[in-house]
């Protein structure tokens, strides 16, 4: 079977929501010891948690681990950052040693954390947390030629789908016993990466690149004008259609977008949630939304990026985001944050007494 | 020695917070393997961190508990709430078997609940997790007396202050090994408190009735305009003078507040990292920010509750809510959901590498 073909069985295999579980979930809140809808937020993602998972309450998720993916971009020749390509490497590295932001913040929200090889321009040292599945070393100058073919996309798409259900699995990582995962949270790697990014938002939101675009780690005002302009005209060059998601991935994507839409549908058709971090996660997201509507039930928004297409894109997925930290960082940073709302929606729905129980009359 | 005399050697005992580690640790924020500021409230909050306890990197947050502050309201017979004052006996039952939301959000962050009978009008059963240090069995109604005396209002705030202490250093709960605890969490159980509440806000922000009062539990209209005109009434009744914070506490507030006032200093006392909740203690904090002033620099506002005196309250202290999820249930759930973002953090600063020790050159 082609690649092409297998995105689209990988998408045939995500199952509906379960409307009964999520109303059961409403019932149930109104029957806890506190005054329905105190627990605002907390208690309409218990409601989603049922709907993804079918059973209320929903199983407390316990092992959370983030996929980062990694690829370089042909595009960065075009001055979209002072950073130089080389550095992505040398993240993966740090990712791998332990040594990143996402490790530190993966350690104080008890999660695991996999790297994925989708697209580096470098050859890596073999890691037990690295997964090697290049597609390609780096992605074409979107800017000038579409950033890979739809075969490459597709490829990467199904790479991130499979680390993904090995990770849920009990793909083992050096010393963690390779238990079951039951929460993903999606995070990115690749410096220049934010102009495909706003690319993808721009092509599935139909909005122009000056409202998708951002300034990433942190470009000066030259840069950022240079940055949109890039944006604008690759949107043109390619007149990407939003009908065609892979061929929206392959003109103006990168192969780390490809690869966490993947996670993204892998997540939601072993109806496990899926956390996105910020800009890339969610450029990821609107294209397997394009490719599969209903597995943004399966989606939640960790946080709001300080991006502006994160903003854009999770409209257009009609998500509200649970956290707004100022971040911009990346490498699931922001989505990682979020597990501990997620565990804690399940847990009241799962741990609490009803009214009935404590022995407390609710008034009229 | 006499209570009031007691307060204010404990008011006495806060250290000026350190801003020689907080500006260590914003260098060192810049040398860290990120761009600059890319990690937004992350690394100001490790600033504030450092600057709390007096060391870069902070320590990393591992034991964290809350304090659940619980009392009887005597204007409660002025019809501010729906709910009888025994639901306040009936949670802190709840509580202590481990059934209510905050025992569940407490598992799921990782969190040990501690709870403080400081004024609840029935007689509680003795349990591992509660501490009896009943002041006196409710308040007085404060819409025609004072809720209490001053001598009240400080035995109140310092038996928070002193189960704050015994928790920081280890008091063991059943099962539990007794470990010193690292950072504190404010809660809040009392049926009608947020009328003392609102008043303590209105009487410390100078703002109106109307503008901090909110519905508490669900209120309807009726009986929101009822308590907005309580508050107000009070207020003109007592004039309490925010100069004289115990004043105000003993006139228009509540012993959980009292106490939770105390738990605050005693936190900045110990210079470990305080965790609000919502209103209440958003009050609390600010009768203990009236106390001292620079109490503040060791409080950490968890998020922002829908109650409109929360928001009132911590632009009065400077905070900014760390989270905004339409919480509004008390008990110390809101802040709870905080920890893991105090925790990640003071990781971040402990654990990342910097740019020379990744091997890479920073772009000018």
């Amino acid at each position: 079977m082609g690649a092409e073909d297998q995105v689209r069985e990988l998408v045939a295999s995500v199952p509906p929501a379960s409307r009964e579980a999520e109303e059961e979930a409403r019932r149930r809140h109104s029957r806890l010891t506190k005054p329905p809808g105190s627990l605002g937020v907390v208690e309409e993602l218990g409601a989603r948690l049922s709907a993804m998972t079918g059973t209320c309450p929903p199983p407390v998720p316990r092992r959370a681990a983030v996929i980062v993916a990694a690829g370089d971009h042909g595009v960065l020749a075009r001055g979209v950052s002072p950073w130089p390509k080389e550095v992505t490497a040398l993240m993966v590295r740090a990712f791998c040693e332990g040594r990143a932001a996402v490790n530190a913040i993966a350690g104080a929200v008890g999660a695991e954390v996999f790297v994925l090889d989708v697209g580096v321009a470098a050859d890596l040292p073999p890691h037990p947390r690295l997964k090697k599945a290049r597609v390609r070393p780096g992605t074409g100058d979107l800017s000038m030629e579409p950033a890979m073919s739809r075969e490459e996309a597709a490829l990467a798409l199904l790479a991130g789908a499979r680390l993904a259900r090995e990770v849920l699995e009990g793909l083992g990582e050096a010393g963690t016993g390779g238990e079951r995962r039951d929460l993903l949270v999606t995070g990115d790697m690749g410096i220049g990466n934010t102009t495909p990014a706003a690319c993808l938002v721009a092509a599935f939101t139909g909005l122009p690149a000056a409202l998708v675009t951002g300034r990433g780690t942190g470009i000066d005002d030259a840069t950022f004008e240079k940055k949109v302009k890039v944006v604008e005209s690759a949107v043109r060059l390619h007149a990407p259609d939003p009908r065609d998601p892979l061929g929206v991935l392959a003109s103006v994507g990168g192969l780390e977008h490809a690869a966490l839409a993947g996670v993204a549908l892998a997540g939601a058709a072993n109806r496990t949630p899926v956390i996105l971090d910020g800009v890339n996660s969610v450029a990821a997201a609107l294209a397997a939304a394009a490719l599969c509507p209903h597995c943004v039930d399966y989606l939640i928004a960790g946080h709001l990026s300080t991006e502006p297409g994160a903003a854009a894109g999770l409209k257009q997925l009609g998500l509200r985001p649970l956290l707004d930290l100022s971040m911009r960082l990346g490498e699931g940073t922001g989505g990682l944050l979020a597990i501990p709302i997620v565990r804690a929606s399940a847990a009241v729905l799962a741990e609490m007494a009803t009214f009935e129980e404590a022995g407390i009359g609710v008034p009229d």
